[in-house]
C-alpha cells in the first residue's frame, strides 16, 4: 500500500453574510468560528497523520462542528418553519464511490455518523425522515431529545423571524474534504437547512452531487450556501469534474462558483481537494470561515 | 420566437429483468407495458406540436404512465418493507433549470404534478415525507387514500416477498424527456422505489442530477435501474455532459450505461434528448420498456 501521499484536509462552517447578530465571528483570531473550524481541521489531520483514512477524517471534522454549537448543523441548527429542527447530511468514500446520506432527521445527535451507517449498514444511500430515525435505532443510534439540539440564539432567531416579513437565511453548514496517506479522498457535509424553510424541505446537503462528492478519479468537494441553486448545477459532481479535466483545486472552486453565481444567481462557497495536491475553495459570499492544511502541515483558518 | 425545432420526445416505463410473474410483458405490442408507454409518449408529441412546452409534455406523458396500474409509479407502485407506498418524482425544465421533486410521499395521485408545484409554487427544490403532503393541501392537490394507490398485484408481491429470502428488486420506474418546437428541453421521473425498500428510503427518481436533469445547453434525460449506484455517478447529469461534449443522445446514453456498469456494477436504462438531433437511450438490463419518436413524428415502442 503506498503512503506517498501528503495528508491533506480543508473544513468549512458555511458561507454566508457577516450578521450584526452572529458575536461568533467577532474577536479575531479568537472568534469562535473560527477556533471551531480550526480545531476540527487539526483533528482530522492529526488522524491522517497517523495513517487514518480520509472517510474517517471527515467524518470526525463533521462530528465536531456538528457538536460546536456556533455552526448551523447538529446542535445549535437552525428551526423551520415550525419551530422544529430537521437535519440533513451526506458523506462519500471516493477510494469505492460508496456513500451515505440522511434528511429531515430530527433526533440524532450526529447527523454525518448516521449517513456514515446508511454507507456502511443498509443497501441504500438516502434515508429521510421517521425511517432514517428507525434506521438510526436499529443500528444502535440513540434517540437524542430534539430540544437538546435547539440553542437559545436559535431560538432567538426563529422568534424574531416569525415576526419579521423576510425569513433570513440560515448560515453555517459545515463540510470537510480530506485526503489521505493513500491518496484517496472523501468528503462530508452537514446542516440545519435554510431559516424557516417548510418542513420535509431537503437542501443540497445530503444530495450526492449537489452538497458532496468524492471520487479518487476527480477530487472530493463540500459545497455551502443557497441549496436550490446548487443543486440546479449538480455542484459538487461539476467542480469535481474540473479537477477531473486538469484545473488545480482553487481553479476548479473558482469556476465552479463563478458558474454558481453566472447561471443561477446562487450564493455560496465550496472546498475541494484532489488526490494530488493542495486544497482549495471559493466562495462569492462576503465570509466563509474556513481551515485548511498548508503544504508544511499547518492549519491556517480565515473567515 | 423561433419554432424551427420539430418536436421529440421519449418515454420509458422501466428497466428490469422479465419476471414470469410479468404478463404485463407479454402479447407482443399489445402487451400492456407497451401499449401504456406508446399513449403516453403519443399524447405528449401531440401537445408539443400544438405549440406546447416541453416541460408541459413530460409532465403530461408521467400523469399518464402513474395512472397506468402497470407501472410501478403513483397507481401500482411497489410496496415498502412496512407493506405502503412511498412514492418519489421530479421534474426539471431545461430552459430555465428550475426544478421540483418530491419524496416518500403516500397520499398523491400524481406525485409528478406535486413536483411541478414544489418547482412552481414553492421556494424550495426538494420536500419529503409529511412536508411534501402538508405542501400538496396548500397548493389544492386533494388527498389520495394511500390504499387506491395499492393494486392486487404489487399487494400479491409484497406478500410473497415477505415471505421470501430475497426481495425483488422494483421494476417500472417511468419517465419522459422532451424537445419543444422552441428547442427547450425537459424531462421527469416518477416511481415507487424498489419493493421491500426501508421506509425513508430515497432512491435516484427524485435527486436532482441523478435520475432526472435537463439544460438546454447540455440535455434532458431520465433514468431506471437501481437508484443507489445511478447516484453514485449523478447519472443522468454525466449523461447530459456528455451531450454538451458533442456526443449524440445515442452515443451519450450508451456511454452512461457503460459506464454504471463497469464503475459501479450496476444495472438501469437511461433515455436522452439534446436541444437538437433524435432521442436516444441505452440499458444493460434484459428489458427497458420505451416509446420515442421517430424523424417523421411517428411514436415507436419496444420492451
Amino acid at each position: 500500500m503506498s503512503t506517498d501521499h501528503q495528508p491533506a484536509v480543508a473544513v468549512h462552517g458555511g458561507a454566508g453574510h457577516l450578521g450584526a447578530d452572529d458575536p461568533a465571528s467577532s474577536g479575531g483570531p479568537s472568534a469562535p468560528r473560527l477556533v471551531g473550524v480550526r480545531h476540527a481541521a487539526e483533528e482530522a489531520l492529526a488522524l491522517l497523520a497517523r495513517g487514518g483514512s480520509a472517510l474517517d477524517a471527515v467524518e470526525l471534522a463533521v462530528r465536531i462542528l456538528e457538536d460546536d454549537p456556533t455552526y448551523n448543523a447538529g446542535t445549535g441548527a437552525v428551526l423551520n418553519e415550525a419551530g422544529e429542527v430537521e437535519l440533513d447530511a451526506s458523506i462519500m468514500d471516493g477510494a469505492t464511490l460508496a456513500c451515505g446520506a440522511i434528511a429531515s432527521v430530527r433526533d440524532v445527535q450526529n447527523p454525518v455518523t448516521l449517513a456514515r451507517r446508511v454507507m456502511d449498514r443498509s443497501a441504500h444511500v438516502l434515508l429521510a425522515g421517521p425511517g432514517a430515525s428507525a434506521f438510526a435505532r436499529a443500528v444502535g443510534i440513540p434517540a437524542c431529545d430534539p430540544a437538546r439540539l435547539v440553542t437559545p440564539a436559535q431560538r432567538a432567531r426563529w422568534e424574531a423571524a416569525r415576526s419579521a416579513s423576510r425569513a433570513p437565511v440560515g448560515h453555517g453548514t459545515v463540510g470537510a474534504v480530506a485526503r489521505d496517506r493513500q491518496g484517496h479522498v472523501a468528503a462530508a457535509t452537514s446542516t440545519g437547512g435554510t431559516s424557516m424553510k417548510l418542513p420535509g424541505r431537503v437542501g443540497d446537503t445530503p444530495l450526492v452531487g449537489c452538497g458532496t462528492y468524492a471520487d479518487d478519479a476527480l477530487a472530493a468537494v463540500s459545497c455551502t450556501g443557497h441549496g436550490e441553486r446548487i443543486i440546479q448545477l449538480t455542484l459538487a459532481r461539476h467542480c469535481a469534474d474540473l479537477v477531473g479535466r486538469g484545473l488545480t483545486a482553487t481553479a476548479a472552486a473558482a469556476e465552479a462558483i463563478r458558474l454558481l453565481g453566472d447561471r443561477v444567481k446562487g450564493e455560496g462557497g465550496v472546498i475541494v481537494v484532489g488526490p494530488t495536491g493542495a486544497p482549495g475553495f471559493a466562495h462569492n459570499t462576503p465570509i466563509m470561515t474556513r481551515a485548511w492544511s498548508d503544504a508544511k502541515g499547518a492549519i491556517l483558518a480565515a473567515l
